[in-house]
């Protein structure tokens, strides 16, 4: 097998697995967000600190994200909107876990491209029709990958990326969420 | 009632009510992103087009986003991992509910903040225990809310934030998601 190079450390990853096998409490991660009204349907959220490893982490820096409805919507588009940041987040989940699972299988990527659509009946957000759900009715995500591999290799490499995804889980499962004030 | 100001068009909004309600097919958008791979699990998700209202739309300017690990797992930290902007999206989504329904209900805000923590035991990710799931267990959101209202209404408005949330649905309850490889 020829050593390849995706920019995956692969190993360390590896390792925290052999290590978290006996250290469950350490795999207990909170992510964490604040964000703060704007004005409209505008507002910024800021990520930088994180749990995990049994310890405060942090990001190197201070990420900022503005959201806000668009033009059609009568509001200022002074950012994407709230419902778009989730298929930011799938399509980037599953090209790391491409990228990583390459790695380990010793396949070289050459280019990893994606494209992610989500269906969206904007009746239910709207109150027109309380049968329509709020959320995306449908998501779809397909890839376009150039690698040293055959295509059925690249099927797989995807496939196993949505079996180990964060975020296709979090999107594809129901997840508890409490809102409370404070 | 006085006149509140919070900077959301409701009556824009109350009419799109009426016209999507006779107009079923104005209402499906399809909302789009297309991701590349940097390097690692770094990569770049762009944002600018959309369909909705029977025809192709575009926000105002292209965003960028990026997403990667952190130093803890061995990566680059060029920006905040895809499973945070789920919490960007959530936060954000619930945020500019609350202004939508304080404007409809005559509730001046003065200030809105949220912070907003996911539990996620990355055990799951990492293929430690495949009773283990990959996204999150958990995810509390907590309001602090500056309006010109009783505490019982701004719970009363938080909750149908929360009852009218694109994001919160889509995070709560399963969607169906295709992954395929062109």
């Amino acid at each position: 097998m020829t050593t390849v190079s995706n920019g995956v450390n692969v190993q360390a990853l590896l390792d925290a697995r052999e290590v978290l096998k006996g250290a469950p409490e350490a795999a207990q991660f909170t992510w964490r967000a604040t964000s703060k009204w704007e004005d409209g349907v505008h507002s910024t959220t800021k990520i930088q600190n994180f749990f995990g490893l049994g310890q405060e982490q942090t990001h190197k820096t201070e990420s900022v994200f503005d959201a806000d409805h668009p033009e059609v919507f009568a509001a200022a588009d002074n950012g994407i909107t709230p419902i778009e940041y989730l298929l930011v987040g799938l399509a980037s989940c599953l090209t790391a876990g491409v990228a990583s699972v390459a790695q380990n299988r010793g396949i070289q990527l050459r280019s990893v491209e994606a494209v992610i659509e989500g269906e969206h009946d904007i009746r239910g957000i709207l109150g027109v029709d309380s049968d329509v759900r709020n959320g995306y009715n449908d998501i779809k995500v397909t890839f376009k990958i150039d690698a040293d591999a055959s295509p059925q290799d690249i099927e797989a490499l995807v496939a196993q990326s949505q079996k180990r995804s964060a975020v296709f889980d979090a999107l594809a499962n129901p997840t508890n969420i409490t809102v409370a004030v404070s």
